[in-house]
């Protein structure tokens, strides 16, 4: 190609393409597991399919995951271990945890097809063991299953509807089956035949005058090529937490708070760019995940949490994620967890915790903690009456996580800014079809594009209602929507 | 023109255009203040001018405002009535009420050229009385002009920049200075010579192939028309509060808490669009204004806001929009105003507020509400004992404003979403440069398109740090940013 500056916010224009290097069916950017997915159901659909991964390996960001999938409407999993929990009840917890701008369409889509979803993930080699672990886990620390991962049990989603655990973590021991999870389905889309460009970066895409996609421009062994995609082109680049720019335009909030990135470290938005280069459109940009993770020890969860005016904000059993977002919203973001000696614990994702304040008494916190005299003595004195109740008549946490803390000493655990460091990725992305087209300012798709994964505006999409597993979740499913919606694309040469 | 389907969100072709039908040096869309004070600059600056109005007269949605405009750095209103506010501590407030995602160079301008914009505002024959009335007004109901319009006086505010009122307002008796101010600055771009086109709607942009912006095509008397820009485009065509799709599509929080939303009825978010279509991008489109004014009477100011579980969540003196946005933050947006005889009326901006509850004690008031027992007597309780000695250590309201609420009998004002509306309009919109270029994802200018007003996301980007008069002020001054720009522009034909 001619000497050229290219940038994902700028399409390379179809005229301009001289000769194609590559040609194929679909083109994937990004091989995470979106694009994994994508690459998978294109080529069970007969489509020819390149991908293209700037890192050197398969895996993206779902590789540093837990490998949990967000599942319902009575897996075998659920069934095995007695829950009950119809598609219609899976759906109505996902239509809470959507927010104000929940996608219904999309919700219907997921919740109808979570078993046969399921079951594809099998299909693919994904090992799941079929057992259930009780108790509060961010991920499995066993090679069990079934775990509770979001705020199923917690109020006010335990009255939307009926509790049910739904992380299907695949089959690992100890933390960290994502990996398990992208060896399984990268190595499923090599083995179908999908052709794998590694450290190959896409730089734009190509596009006609009226912005249908024809290709991709692509830095291949350091030399620009074009890449025909005769169908589509399917993004599933990831998210943007790794672009300062585009955090400080869309998620200042995000920018502000997070401590560290949850990524490959490649989520630099550049997918979101191109899909804007040919008149996509974004949603919920400000939307992100956030959180300290606080359990275990689970006897944390039976702490209470509370901000600089000594008032608790939240109940503690929901969703650590749902917790962060509310202690994010105090304060200076200052909040502080309370627990007993009965209760107290270093979280063992940060062990490093701060002890803000020890005391035999709560008013001794209190005043170590420079709190309005009294407040704490007051919030820990319904608490505790309430608690030894069953009751939390305040924020209803569930009776099994209720117990009043008083046995001294007393311990205030650092959950501020300067405290605990955050964990962040993006929710926001491109507007698109549950089907994965990407849609234009006046609802329509974009020709020849579509998208999945983060790079999309998915089922996760409002932080308060996030829960572990939605995102590999989403992005498996309808990874393989845009996948199959590329493959039958007839359109003339 | 030959028959084709327009729409804002798709530009029109520079090679399709056969014939230019109408030619000028700068296209205005929107004749509200952004689109008046554009036109008047550029006027001045010697360019012609086309204004293009889809209403049947001018106005937009700052006729209907209170005629305030967010001006200091020492006014001269402001040193009449002995207030000091040097413009490093002008933007002092600015910064703080730009929120996470404050634009500094933004805010530097606004500051640094303050005075002489209110100047401008005089020399175009906006009236100004140059008096000061004391007290908290969400506009004058006298004639006078500067009024505290904002949290200035409120913490956190006041203890980032020393309080100085700023809200200057043109001289009318009563509410709705907005028309006054409209009716001067509309008339004087007429003077100066601006073509105006009345219920002539903009359909879209022309633009060609590498997205600058050469013109427009306008609906002129039923027929679609060419209009050649020769220098440039100003959007100043207003937000998006009357666009429900695209309010679920950035804005759902909004969408769902809107009552009446405040707007001269064509905020229907097409300048957005138009710019979208080009390439520009958007930032803080999940921002937005919202209020339920609940004074005058002052004495309302004296009363709490509590929650459902009978908690205060804000200091009651903050600016109305301020205390509505952590209203509808509350959980299902229930919360109520509490006064006892002493400070009780009925808000003049809604006289037929529901009362909640009365009681001859704050238990009956507690019970009445179905408030967890005890908390409000607590939160009463605490309040009351502070107040009395003239502080308030939880939520900092100022002593001016504390009064123990302890004659009977107790009343409780509905402020829920179902007691009363909330009034709303969108800030969120194009990302700009303070100078006006509309920016695309690159960060780079769209050659030939500018914005300024709500179609542009501006000073105000953060509904918690919102104060009267900042819209009209940063529409008014950037209005004029973009209307320079656009008459500086020199192209070759």
């Amino acid at each position: 190609m001619s000497p050229h500056t290219f940038t994902p916010a700028h399409a390379f224009h179809l005229e301009d393409v001289a000769a194609w290097n590559i040609e194929t069916d679909v083109v994937i950017i990004g091989f995470g597991i979106a694009g994994a997915c994508a690459a998978i159901d294109a080529r069970l659909a007969g489509a020819e399919v390149a991908i293209f991964e700037v890192a050197a390996a398969a895996g993206g960001s779902a590789q540093l995951s837990g490998g949990e999938f967000y599942l319902g409407g009575g897996t075998d999993a659920q069934r095995a271990a007695g829950f009950d929990d119809p598609v219609e009840n899976f759906r109505a917890y996902l239509m809470m945890a959507g927010g104000p701008g929940v996608d219904e369409a999309r919700v219907d889509l997921y919740a109808s097809h979570s078993l046969a979803h399921y079951q594809w993930l099998k299909d693919q080699g994904v090992p799941f063991k079929g057992t259930y672990l009780a108790g509060k886990w961010p991920e499995p620390p066993t090679d069990d299953e079934l775990i509770w991962c979001g705020s199923e049990a917690a109020w006010p989603f335990r009255a939307a509807a009926r509790p049910a655990p739904r992380g299907h973590a695949a089959q690992f021991t100890g933390r960290g089956a994502g990996k398990v999870v992208m060896d399984r389905l990268a190595g499923r889309a090599g083995q179908l035949g999908a052709q794998v460009h590694l450290s190959s970066r896409v730089l734009c895409l190509i596009a006609d005058r009226e912005n249908a996609v024809h290709g991709v421009v692509a830095r291949i062994d350091g030399e620009a090529r074009t890449v025909r995609a005769r169908k589509g082109v399917v993004l599933a680049s990831g998210g943007f937490i790794c672009n300062q720019q585009m955090l400080r335009q869309y998620a200042p909030l995000a920018l502000a708070v997070t401590g560290m990135p949850l990524t490959g470290g490649n989520d630099d938005g550049s997918g979101i760019l191109m899909g804007l280069s040919v008149g996509g459109t974004v949603t919920h940009m400000e939307q992100f995940f956030v959180t300290k993770t606080f359990f275990p020890p689970a006897s944390l969860v039976k702490g209470i949490f509370v901000n600089a005016r000594g008032q608790r904000f939240i109940n503690e059993d929901a969703y650590h994620g749902r917790v962060a977002q509310y202690a994010i919203r105090q304060e200076g973001g200052r909040v502080w967890l309370l627990v007993d000696n009965a209760t107290f614990g270093r979280p063992h994702s940060f062990p490093a915790i701060p002890i803000a304040a020890v005391g035999e008494t709560w008013a001794e916190v209190e005043a170590e903690l420079g709190l309005p005299e009294g407040e704490l003595q007051h919030t820990m004195e319904v608490y505790n009456r309430h608690a030894a109740a069953g009751a939390d008549p305040l924020f209803h946490k569930e009776p099994e996580w209720l117990q009043p803390l008083t046995e001294p000493p007393f311990a205030a655990l650092g959950f501020g800014p300067q405290d605990y460091p955050a964990v962040t990725f993006t929710l926001g992305g491109l507007q698109t079809m549950p089907k994965g087209e990407v849609l234009d300012a006046t609802g329509a798709p974009v020709p020849g594009l579509y998208a999945a994964g983060r790079v999309a505006c998915g089922i996760p999409r409002w932080g308060d209602g996030y829960s572990s597993g939605m995102s590999l979740g989403d992005s498996s499913f309808f990874g393989r929507q845009a996948g199959r919606s590329a493959a039958a694309v007839l359109r003339a040469g």
